[in-house]
């Protein structure tokens, strides 16, 4: 326990995001992986999260029962390689893949692995999208491990997985758990035919409400996309729109990638800036929890 | 039931919101009201929303006893006067009004009157601030009446109140009751010693935090707030900084207003944009209902 308070009393950490285009090869994406953290633990980084399923191209363009022999166990191989990785380096690393769990079930995880080496444990996402080139109710089981923290060797980290980054509640929970930072892995892009008419209002309002969670919740928020145009085997295509970025506890961007380009984003987390905004934003202090039982349904009867 | 189910098939409406100095009587302000919802309605407005505590300049920069002396039972005197205008004019009217509730106990409300000049109802404010020179914990009662919507002549409206803006569970729940427009009436400014290191953040924060609210329940919000530097007797300074504003369903903005001038600000509410978006961006579907209990704690034991 001392150790752990000792932890916390850290007063910052620097945030590494890996944005990349996906290699057609796991074992492509994995060495390049490695590359970038070395990279970005060289320029400072101390907490590294990777992008959503970053073992493989976003194989979810299409329905197709091969792509579940992608999946692996978590921890397994791909956590074991890189805990090896985070010993030497001493980061902390959030490694999302996709997670086979037994015959037949699946999930898209996120490890979280600290800077000894130590496998801390998973999310398992919680809110799985249907669109079109967007088929993850096909292959992933929703999450039953609920919203999670841990405290890592820089600070107390919540992770959690692209479609997540539409729902408030999901934000809350996870920094209700006292998160200094929310981590977004995710795989966003846009429809090339629809990019011209809504590409630039869908990129703003993910952003934008992203950067609302750090502000509702006075936390840290650090979201890596991939980039780069993947077509499917379906015909399918997407163009993965980047903009990685981290928000401070009053949504201010701190840093931001570009949206065609491999990037190392590097940003501080300073902790100090989350006790002083909430301190004079108490959001906390005046939620009515006893008002928000509505949460837990669907939607009104009859609304 | 006829009649409701022909309204909600209304594919529209004009929102018209009204922003406004304060001046410091009661009267004048009602009087500017009427003339601003006169040209308001004359623009083609149809649900008109004014400003919180729009009788008044904001009186909570002091802790006064005597200003209790303000406060008016809802539906009272304003709301009469109100349904009058309402009925005339053909609008809908959403009032915020410091009610006085019975002895020694007030309100921070929100009457909703159709445009028939009926008294629909009324929000009593949630979620209730204190900080230097919004001393509102002193005068108002946290709401008892939950989150609610209208169904007005020209759409479902829900009613929130300025420091709900920084909650979305307060957004969530009444867009849960099929808001097609959530309203914000709002009385925010800045401290003029703090704005040159954090006004652009505070404001930008702000609003931000609204348009996410549209975007995470596919619906309208439209903020409104007055303008105007406001010395309180007790030495205290704040300058409302206006900029009212409509977003859409995917947090666009389809009007906004400056942050120094009295305005009414006129924006279409198209209804099919509603359903339109979401359709695409499903995020009722997907919502953990699940694994949302703990949003009624405070924060997490431990945490």
């Amino acid at each position: 326990m001392a150790a752990k308070s000792k932890k916390n009393r850290a007063d910052g950490a620097v945030i590494g995001l890996i944005q990349a285009r996906a290699e057609s090869k796991p074992e492509a994406n994995l060495a390049k992986m490695e590359v970038m953290i070395r990279r970005a633990a060289g320029n400072g980084a101390q907490i590294i999260c990777l992008q959503e399923l970053f073992l493989t191209p976003y194989f979810c363009q299409a329905e197709d029962y091969a792509c579940f022999q992608l999946a692996e166990p978590v921890p397994g191989p791909t956590t074991e390689r890189l805990g090896r990785l985070a010993r030497r380096l001493k980061v902390v690393l959030i490694a999302p893949l996709f997670e086979r769990r037994a015959r037949g079930i699946y999930h898209n995880t996120a490890a979280v692995i600290d800077a000894d080496g130590r496998y801390l444990g998973k999310y398992r996402k919680m809110h799985i999208p249907d669109d079109p080139l967007f088929y993850e109710k096909f292959y992933f089981t929703p999450g039953d491990l609920g919203f999670r923290v841990w405290d890592t060797k820089y600070g107390r980290v919540g992770v959690l997985i692209c479609w997540d980054q539409w729902y408030p509640e999901a934000a809350r929970l996870a920094a209700m758990q006292g998160a200094d930072i929310l981590f977004y892995p995710t795989a966003i892009g846009w429809h090339p035919r629809e990019k011209a008419a809504l590409g630039r209002a869908q990129l703003e309002a993910w952003q934008m409400t992203q950067r609302a969670h750090a502000i509702a919740n006075g936390c840290y928020v650090a979201a890596v996309n991939r980039v780069g145009l993947e077509r499917s085997a379906g015909g399918g295509c997407l163009e993965f729109w980047g903009r990685s970025f981290v928000a401070d506890p009053m949504g201010r961007l701190v840093a931001e990638a570009g949206a065609d380009c491999e990037q190392v984003v590097l940003a501080e987390a300073r902790f100090d800036e989350i006790e002083e905004t909430r301190t004079h934003w108490p959001f906390f202090r005046d939620r009515r929890i006893d008002a928000y039982g509505g949460l837990k349904e669907r939607f009104y009867p009859g609304g």
